[in-house]
């Protein structure tokens, strides 16, 4: 088959590889009907995490099962699924508490390299989710959202506890920022700040249900989300990027007893213990529950509530990957579908 | 009056200071009947933290209102009142979401010197609670105890959600540590491990509700907590020493999905963006908010339900302060109590 491998930072090629097969019981292998590039393949591509040797990418996926383990139960080859990023067994305690990613057997699903036309995924049963039915095609985007970016900002805004009566604040204007907001908003907050300083990311930030725009970044982005909250801060303040800059600003933008979610993943990232201390904000974030919030995220999809695929603004198909790297990493687009 | 001044590193005196007297209308000024020695006066006395020239020291405080501000009209003169460290008005935004320590009007009571015969409190409405009566003088200890380390054990409880059904570990066995113990005992938490090497506060840590003892600190001490715990970790943990390893400890013996309560204050401190973000942890602490549970631990005290003042295991006169911080300073105390 063909599959997306990663040679070197920049350096992004489509290549035949390895025919993915049961090997467990629980396992299951799909054909991909979507995948795309995550904001956290950019890391290794601009050389800030190392590549050791030729590596498959992509840990998003939507597809049809082909064939189940011996094992597997709940789902059934013809289904269309979705999954997380984390393969999950979905029972241990750990899982049962909502954290799928931290489950006592997880798979991390970028090891096997999703950016491709097959899959295998372990822990089938704990880990996809199947759709009501075939989706139509225009549901597809949507569908691979919630496999990350959607599931990603559904935690950031559910950590920094966003709600009816109070007032968000999203740093980041990626697609996983910009769902951070769709979020925000299907769980009732009241008032909703967008950081961003790109038109058309501010405009879907609108679209999904942003109250405001912050243009200012770092120590004036602070100032400015201070001014808009009567000097005390937000009660809610979802972090999207995971860098120092972006770590900061969240902290000091939130109030103390506020609740800062934290979802991009940390780079370089270290936090003052006396600063943290005196800012009296709840901390919580890491990598998303997507697999607690699939059923719920799929309902509100196919119901044609939510619209979250609007963050692909750029569709190619699987072939031409590089192309969409480059495309995201010059932030031409804010997020590449690859048709499979 | 008398009060007592740090010059230096080591050297602490019981000097004359001057009286304290009504400044603003919102004041009241007390007779104090007990002060003590917190474990975060020794960052100073031990050179951690700069001494800027003598300087009054202490903010723990109990005794009997002397004269009020014409604005006052909760406290009288003739009360026995109980007071947090940071005066608070008690009415703004953040003291009524329960942050008092960030009121936007607060005062560090630590800046006014708390170690003396007499003191002025401002803010004395939102800042301090009248026990029910004149207290027994056996009681003095306990309520003492409840104008810092108790509430602030308490809060460390509240912050890491120790509970029913929960297993509650405490990193530190200073006077908070061991009534973050007593606290998550009160809570209902289910199994509270003491982590503890010195026998009478481990005997201590039994006596407040500590189910287990683990004497390993560090690494060994977190897979300790893990061999409890089924290899997960507990749910909650208190941290309550503030350094650099207590913070590590108390992150690592958590679980994915738990909360860790800090109450520390944090000194050289550096908390690692990715470790945090894969721990999965919630996190939240800080100056405890004293003034939101006093009524409350009042009450608890005062029907004799607990006795927190136990932690006091030194009781000297006011004159002797210097001996209270060499007691403490070479741990032959957990906590010194001043009778003033």
């Amino acid at each position: 088959m063909r599959g997306v491998v990663m040679h070197a930072p920049g350096d992004v090629r489509v290549e035949q590889r390895e025919d993915p097969r049961i090997i467990h019981p629980t396992d299951a292998v799909i054909r991909l009907s979507a995948t795309c590039v995550c904001g956290s393949d950019l890391w290794p591509y601009r050389g800030v995490e190392t590549v050791g040797g030729p590596t498959p990418m992509g840990h998003e996926y939507v597809g049809v099962v082909e064939e189940v383990g011996s094992e597997v139960t709940s789902i059934q080859p013809g289904q269309f699924v979705v999954g997380s990023f984390f393969a999950s067994d979905n029972t241990c305690e750990i899982c049962r508490a909502g954290y799928q990613p931290s489950c006592v057997h997880r798979v991390g699903m970028g090891a096997l390299g999703c950016q491709a036309e097959r899959l295998r995924v372990p822990l089938a049963d704990g880990t996809l989710v199947a759709t009501p039915g075939t989706p139509d095609d225009d549901l597809i985007p949507s569908l691979l959202a919630a496999s990350d970016v959607l599931g990603t900002g559904w935690f950031g805004a559910v950590a920094a506890q966003a709600g009816p009566g109070r007032t968000v604040a999203v740093v980041g204007d990626g697609a996983v920022g910009l769902l951070a907001v769709l979020a925000a908003r299907q769980l009732g907050a009241e008032r909703i700040i967008a950081m961003s300083r790109h038109e058309p990311r501010q405009k879907l930030a609108a679209e999904f249900g942003a109250t405001d725009i912050v243009t200012e970044r770092g120590d004036e982005g602070v100032a400015r989300i201070k001014e808009l909250t009567d000097g005390l801060g937000a009660h809610s303040v979802i972090e999207a990027v995971g860098t120092q800059e972006s770590m900061m600003q969240a902290i000091r933008s939130t109030r103390p007893g506020g609740h800062v979610g934290f979802v991009g993943v940390s780079h370089d990232v270290a936090l003052e213990g006396q600063e943290l201390f005196f800012s009296h904000v709840h901390l919580h974030g890491g990598p998303a529950p997507v697999r607690q919030y699939l059923p719920e995220l799929i309902d509100l999809i196919w119901q044609r509530k939510i619209d979250p695929g609007k963050v692909f603004d750029l569709t190619l198909p699987l072939d031409q990957a590089a192309e969409a790297y480059r495309a995201m990493d010059e932030r031409r687009a804010i997020k590449a579908l690859l048709r499979v």
